[in-house]
């Protein structure tokens, strides 16, 4: 009997009291583990998350999250061909194995750069500006994000053992959410390897990772208020999960991701001799043959011109006969196994239903012609087109999971939409087209019914990922039947499982709160010249005010002469007088700009290392010559960069004009090192 | 017989063809009218909706939605009076009324202003930036938001006719959606009235707007995937709206606000004679009897330090006992009635229940004491203090509907937040604290358990709107018990109604589908500077491609003295060889900014008016004496501006050296005029 697999819970690894059920290669019918969670104790995983994990990873900025992350990256790129040696018992291909892991490992560390890009390094994140509730600016709104004293739950589908896993472990972790993994049984096998290999190497916080293996009963029974489940999987399971107490009527927020008939549409403007022609074939047939077709993201209808209908049909045919299918041990074989016979017995139930209102015109139902492989004991299927016949119902409603695709015939752009639409809310949809008004026609009708949208050309194809691959920078998810739910998408995803809140408080009080200098809270002035402190001393608040400089007409006559900025507002005295906004001559913005930043900076070599941006300038109020100027600059935000002796500091900038009117405002972001000792 | 209301559906006023149920004056028992939907053909009013209202909205740009908004506002506003006069009906007093009345116009006035300064003068709105996904830049991602091409329906709670109106219809009206309001029996003839004067402006396209006054019977069974329910009222009927099989199987989407035991701490830094004492106690004696607490937001919690809650108590008592409650007509009288009689009913029960574990130490549960009105026919209670006996349960889930509070005493800050988030999720919840300390440490805490928290101190309380205000600005919602719900908040409001898609495509479509100038995508360089190109001319990719500049060590000298930035890295060539980034002497930032200006500048009078700002400007490699600058400004983004003769025009900017590295980028924002003849 081979091994049972074993939970990780409540800090230890934990096996069964009973022999567990088999698990079957996909390929061979040979038993590769066994799995059982009889005796596993689910509430004290859930307390362990809470109590050990949770306080663990909410301890830590974002960017240590992150850091975290991307170590825990090369940690398993350097252990992947374990994790791929083990793959092909799931019936994946060399290709498959690479979406699956190199795609889970790419996702760590995609959300390894974007924390540290994209969050503060802190724990909590401000959300929107400031939110000026009276006139005296004494009281204030401020939205923020705060990390909930929850559980992050996921339920993963067979079909990505490694990446369903990550993909949902990396935005909770950086939330600063401990996760419980409840992997689906078909597959756990491989889940529990690459969860034994992230936990032997001790990067993540004890607690912040658990693994289920094997039935998850009472576990959402556990869950409230503060907690969330992220399922992938059919719709069936969902509506199960939908209907827990704890979701109706205790609050546990449940993501979810199901079923999802993805269409692409060829474009009204490709012709067969059209590079966007053989693309678009190009595209169904990988979509087809990848992980067998097993993928929450593959076309299950194509829809086509219907004058091309004939002639796409047999360009998927063409390629389609080139597919080598078969036991993927064997280096010539391209598309692998369906992951268990019972997989491959719905897709067989799926086509029967199809076949009401569609015809099969490549493959063959019952699969013969493999490359290699035992018919009955792998489960093998070859791939499969079918086409609709005219007002054919089911392939809009029947998602085979495998290598059947239904070419169904459109007329005209808003029909293609309308079909697409059929699809009841999905999680991708492309078009093939060079036609930038199809285009957008196109991708604005389907957008509603999308979560995701690609449009492949001629110019993108290259660098293109493809109808079916989610990316850690997109929004993962789509509306109706596709489940509602929205995963990655950079750090819209971390959000996701963070709480948002209004803040309401005076601006000292405001900036106390988040950390960061809030317009009319108090400003230190000291002695001392911020741009003479490091970042260790700098303090949110500090403050230099300048002393005045006036602007003079020469001053302005100069600079158009230097610059060679000669607008007229500044070098016309007539026809400055008729523009609208100034009735005379004005000094150019970047003139205030350059003369304020005369005024405050301080030139002696000190821990400011250099300008490096500036921020929503506006120019509020014209300075005309005569006009006097001065600035206040404030430290608004201090970030220190974990990689490096230095920071970023971001400083709020006013110029004002002698009557203490705001002239200009904007944020100036500088490097300023980490310590400095006057050499 | 008094009037029976009528229902606006399908573009014509519906009155029901029975005699419908009567709906009775809160203070004197009164009929006021009567209500029934019998015979309504509810899915002809979402066929309407869908068919005429949908499309109608949707074919505006989202300033021109919010100019409606705003006409509407206007409209009501004069129209106010009326509203007033039936609104003392439902028991409330002039303050009272304000709140619902006034809030609700203010609510339409706050969308119709941040409608046209934070969304495009478009249909579509992009969300975040452009995301690479190649190296080689012909594959690239954009998240935006479309409308859904479905329904709002809202169903509110009695406590709010207008505001509770009102603020689900300016968010969802901006989102392009039809609503279908369905208002509760009890108040409903107030919401039909503001609905006749909505109606009777014709200010808002046929369809976006129908009433359902009386049962709802199958409204949820007509809507699918597109449409929405945006619900407050009771957990009770939230669980039922959750249960329909349209929620739970078909993708509607449903947001819920509904019990919430919000709370109040005392600051355990608050000595009784400090002013934030006064400011608590008069927040909780005004969130108990505005609406004579029947609003989502009373503070049905006050959390103390045990210690202090004797002369909390006796502060409530002092400052209640001159509450005057009777019928709102009265001008003396300050607390008007509740609802109904069965309202009184309900938290009579209420209070029962919270009896098993407090006792109360202020006002009569029997409701002695009324200025004047008849307290077996009005609906009348007095206020009501409870004093919570330690380790008490049923202040944490019993939530009485009225002018009940509970004083709870707490023991160290831990101890206050682990109260505040036994209610299990609130709306708001508030903190009276002058110590910044306290303020971070409550409100951090406090925030993933509330969708809004209020600081009060010496500083705000002049321009504080209140605990119990939910504002157009600030997001209104709380997770748990509070509903899970997410309202208002601006624009945040609006985008939860759109569906967010990711767009993959190469830069050209992209700049196709959003209509907005995509890094990568073609810039049209023709013989005609685009600054000489009024609005109406010019388009999107516009592009004037600069002569270059050297730079010399003589400009940047002459920069440093003229503007008086010497910083050492522009001037002192040792030092600045010894700066880690630079390596030598470097150009000004705003040196180079300068003189792109310079390069771009078209100088003659023209359509451009002014360059009122520049964003997200960043310095990417250093300029150095004897580098050769150039600048590439293309037209990104037009916005006309509908009430001026002049728009906003967003240009990308690209300042390159001579080995067409990039030096810098930004955009450049200027005002065009919509129409130019040289003059």
């Amino acid at each position: 009997m081979s091994a049972l697999l074993e939970s990780y819970a409540a800090g230890r690894w934990f096996r069964a009291a009973d022999d567990g059920e088999p698990l079957l290669d996909a390929a061979t019918g040979e038993e590769v583990a066994r799995i059982s969670s009889r005796g596993l104790d689910v509430a004290a995983m859930v307390g362990h998350a809470r109590d050990t994990g949770g306080p663990a990873v909410r301890a830590l900025t974002f960017h240590e999250r992150a850091a975290l992350l991307k170590s825990l990256a090369k940690h398993l790129l350097e252990r992947k061909e374990e994790l791929y040696a083990l793959s092909v018992r799931t019936g994946a291909t060399a290709r498959d194995t690479a979406v699956d892991v190199d795609g889970g490992i790419g996702t760590l560390f995609s959300y390894g750069s974007k924390g540290v890009r994209e969050l503060p390094n802190d724990t909590v994140v401000l959300d929107g500006g400031l939110e000026r509730l009276g006139k005296g600016g004494t009281f204030a709104g401020q939205h923020l994000y705060t990390s909930r004293p929850g559980v992050a739950v996921q339920i993963n589908a067979f079909n990505f053992p490694v990446w369903g896993m990550l993909e949902k472990l990396a935005p909770a972790f950086l939330a600063g959410l401990p996760t419980i993994v409840k992997p689906a049984s078909q597959t756990a096998y491989l889940t529990e390897l690459a969860v034994r290999q992230i936990i032997e190497s001790g990067i993540l916080p004890e607690g912040t990772l658990q693994l289920l293996a094997g039935s998850a009963g009472g576990l959402l029974d556990e869950l409230t208020i503060q907690d969330s489940v992220a399922f992938t999987g059919s719709a069936h399971t969902a509506g199960i999960l939908r209907r827990h107490p704890n979701v109706l009527d205790d609050g546990v927020a449940l993501n979810v991701e199901a079923d999802s008939l993805n269409c692409s549409i060829l474009g009204p403007d490709v012709r067969p001799d059209d590079p966007e022609f053989d693309l678009f074939v190009k595209g169904v047939v990988t979509e087809m043959t990848v992980k067998a077709g097993q993928k929450c993201t593959a076309i299950r209808r194509v829809l086509v011109p219907a004058a091309l209908a004939g002639q796409v049909v047999d360009a998927l045919a063409d390629r389609l006969g080139k597919v080598s299918v078969g036991d993927p041990r064997n280096p010539d074989v391209r598309m692998g196994a369906l992951a268990s016979l019972g997989q491959r017995e719905e897709v067989r139930k799926a086509v029967e239903a199809l076949l009401a209102s569609a015809e099969v015109v490549f493959g063959d139902p019952k699969g013969a012609g493999l490359l290699d492989g035992d018919p009955e004991r792998g489960a093998f299927m070859t791939p499969l087109v079918l086409r609709a016949r005219p007002g054919a119902v089911e392939p809009h409603d029947v998602e085979p999971f495998g290598p059947v695709s239904t070419v169904i015939g459109y007329d005209g752009l808003d029909e293609a939409v309308a079909l697409a639409a059929r699809g009841r809310g999905s999680l991708v949809a492309s078009v093939a087209t060079h036609d930038p008004a199809v285009a957008r026609s196109v991708v604005l009708g389907l957008a509603p019914w999308h979560g995701r949208v690609l449009v492949l050309d001629r110019d993108d194809a290259k660098e293109s990922t493809g109808h079916g691959s989610p990316l850690p920078v997109l929004v993962h998810g789509g509306p109706g039947r596709a489940g509602g739910g929205e995963e990655l998408g950079g750090i819209r995803g971390v959000l996701h499982h963070m709480q948002r809140t209004a803040v309401q408080a005076s601006p000292d009080q405001l900036t106390a709160i988040t950390g960061r200098w809030t317009t009319g809270s108090a400003r230190a002035e000291s002695g001392v010249h911020p741009f003479r402190k490091s970042l260790a001393e700098l303090r949110i608040g500090d403050t230099i005010a300048s002393a005045p400089r006036t602007v003079s007409l020469a001053d302005i006559d100069h600079f158009a002469e230097f610059t060679g900025d000669t607008f007229y507002a500044h070098t016309d005295p007539e026809a400055a007088a008729r523009n609208p906004l100034f009735g005379g001559i004005v000094a150019h913005g970047y003139l205030v700009v350059s003369l304020a930043a005369g005024l405050f900076v301080d030139p002696a070599p000190g821990p400011v290392l250099a300008n490096f941006g500036v921020d929503s300038l506006r120019f509020l109020t014209p300075v005309k010559a005569g006009d006097t100027i001065a600035v206040t600059l404030t430290v608004k935000q201090i970030t220190p960069r974990s990689n490096a002796d230095y920071g970023e500091v971001r400083w709020d900038a006013v110029v004002t004009n002698q009557e203490d009117q705001p002239v200009a405002t904007y944020d100036v972001l500088t490097l300023v090192a980490k310590t400095w000792d006057a050499r």
